[in-house]
């Protein structure tokens, strides 16, 4: 048995064991070709099966139809941010963002670099991002809809996703993609670096509305361009082919676990375990407000600096890693991602409550 | 003993078989972390590491001064197409490209794309590519000029690159990086998709000299912005770690062969062996002119289309794979990247004669 810890890092993240052991059994020699996925031409038949599996693994898993091209990217969010307004925004249109933190802000600084006209219609940046703001209306004439729909800093989540009237709905859902079931329809454009739910870092999943394609100008960077991307099943240029497998194998995973449904239900029963302690005691000072809490990312303080320290140098004795806050909100972070286990989450519950005992 | 053919890819390529045994040992925990690299917070101490080790082994293998940065990117030299003409073109001054064909042109249409004034010097479009041109100077006003240091699809190379009389010379090295040794100061901008000689595909490498990131305009995308990511040791987001991880291998395996020099040395021995089959036969017609030869990508023809897919299906017999020539070319290529062993190559050699005889 190799030596593993319980991991709680925020991104790259635990992925699922079984995973891990296929991608290490398979590494040498996959499927009988001889040769590793790394060593694989991008154009042969073995890896263009993979990959039309893969796109059709994630439309199934949530229910997307045929009008949504799914699309495996480089670059990360980073990359998407000035990805969404290249290709989305319109002549004499203005998109709208909503800021829930950290990485909307950083959505939001692109498209001024860009110089795509842009307004944001809400903000909790008066309460330290602390809240999902559910009081704004969206522009008839918007181009889009920008949200984040999970905060890994703050530890923030969109319960429910707004009603935009029509208007296209652009999320990054990077920090909590496939976590829960939701309606398909309700999006034009999803995408999310890969890194939390659904693989290593180095691939984005994009998924987008077939009519969204049409607004792609000409002359942006190709390497920007969904049209192309979704014209040749994301195979413009060569992809992070070994990342893509991996995504395969989640994937894969999440229909082994019994689907999205079972998923959600698992993900919901972790987040209890761990909000059930915080709420249970005035030693946790919860920093999301409970109407926004995440699913995937849970933050809270203690009384000082050095105790949070300290629960940081403990917990890492027991095994438990990756669980010291942001330096935005401080404190301590536990990201419980769809790969972390029931028991793992009721081992950080476990040492919370001795740590309790002996600092408390 | 696991399956393993002789892979003569064009890329994603072969890899060597120690780096793959390393990546498959530590898969499930590296140096003792109880975690994958893939699991792994790129803000980490271990991953910090690392990420410095491989910047230092890529400067130190080929000589590069501390004037020089090393980026790790994403997007491969699709990417780099726009990035480059982005970052380095200079008000009132038109980049210079030469022509050596396909990835050349991609180029060309890219920088013509995002409206960068350019012009193309030289081109051996006249010969279908089997040559580098030589007849060419380059403009004492030019912002740049761009070359692609080899061509996969046609099987040539730059012999000894231009002199550009201090225009800064912008290369994509993806298919002949660290093949052989180079001067680096004849070097402002190096990039190279790993997929061929240092890694796997979903990372860029990109060397740059330090005065060039002056030229970085502030209104372009960030995930091309060469002097934010030199800033930031190539961590401004999430990198693709896991390539970066397996580049570090493919760096340090190059110094346990001996270092440049010495896979230099066995990269020509194979080369010539390969040469020397087909001159030695009229039954082999190789496409690209003596003083082009590439050592990564051998190209040619046979005397029928039959023949040659008797030829590309008999070898895939003996575990030969992977010697279709591109369609641009037709006919056979072997792509002996650094990976490539000197037997691999005689294996191939051995087979072309017997093939001649059965069917000359």
């Amino acid at each position: 048995m190799p030596h593993r810890v319980i991991n709680f890092n925020a991104g790259p993240a635990t992925l699922p064991l079984s995973v891990l052991e296929t991608v290490q059994k398979e590494l040498l020699d996959y499927k009988g070709e001889g040769m590793s996925i790394m060593e694989m031409s991008h154009r042969s038949a073995t890896f263009d099966n993979l990959l039309m599996e893969t796109e059709a693994l994630v439309r199934e898993i949530m229910g997307f139809s045929d009008k949504y091209h799914v699309l495996f990217l480089q670059g990360g969010a980073t990359a998407q941010f000035a990805a969404v307004p290249l290709n989305l925004s319109l002549p004499g249109k203005t998109a709208e963002y909503i800021n829930t933190g950290s990485w909307s802000e950083k959505a939001i600084k692109e498209i001024q670099k860009l110089e795509k006209p842009f307004r944001v219609i809400a903000s909790s940046e008066d309460d330290n991002y602390s809240y999902i703001p559910s009081d704004f209306s969206v522009g008839s004439d918007a181009s889009y809809l920008h949200i984040t729909t999970n905060n890994t800093i703050f530890g923030t989540q969109w319960q429910e996703f707004p009603d935009t009237g029509g208007i296209p709905l652009a999320v990054d859902m990077s920090s909590d993609f496939y976590c829960k079931r939701f309606d398909p329809n309700k999006f034009a454009l999803i995408y999310a670096g890969a890194q939390k739910n659904a693989g290593p870092a180095g691939v984005t999943i994009v998924i987008i509305r077939d009519d969204l394609l049409e607004r792609t100008p000409k002359n942006i960077a190709t390497i920007f361009n969904y049209k192309t991307f979704a014209e040749k099943h994301s195979m413009y240029n060569t992809p992070n082919c070994f990342g893509i497998y991996v995504v395969n194998l989640v994937m894969k995973w999440i229909k082994s676990q019994g689907g999205i449904d079972k998923v959600e239900q698992i993900n919901r029963k972790k987040a209890d375990l761990l909000y059930d302690a915080l709420d249970s005691t005035d030693f946790c000072k919860p920093h999301a407000r409970k109407d926004s809490r995440s699913l995937m990312n849970v933050t809270w303080r203690l009384n000082s600096e050095d105790l949070e320290k300290k629960f940081v140098a403990d917990a890492k004795g027991k095994g438990l890693i990756g669980v010291k806050g942001h330096r935005s909100v401080g404190g301590i972070r536990a990201s419980i991602y769809n790969a972390m286990t029931v028991k793992g989450v009721e081992e950080l519950v476990k040492f919370m409550k001795e740590f309790e005992r002996t600092n408390g």
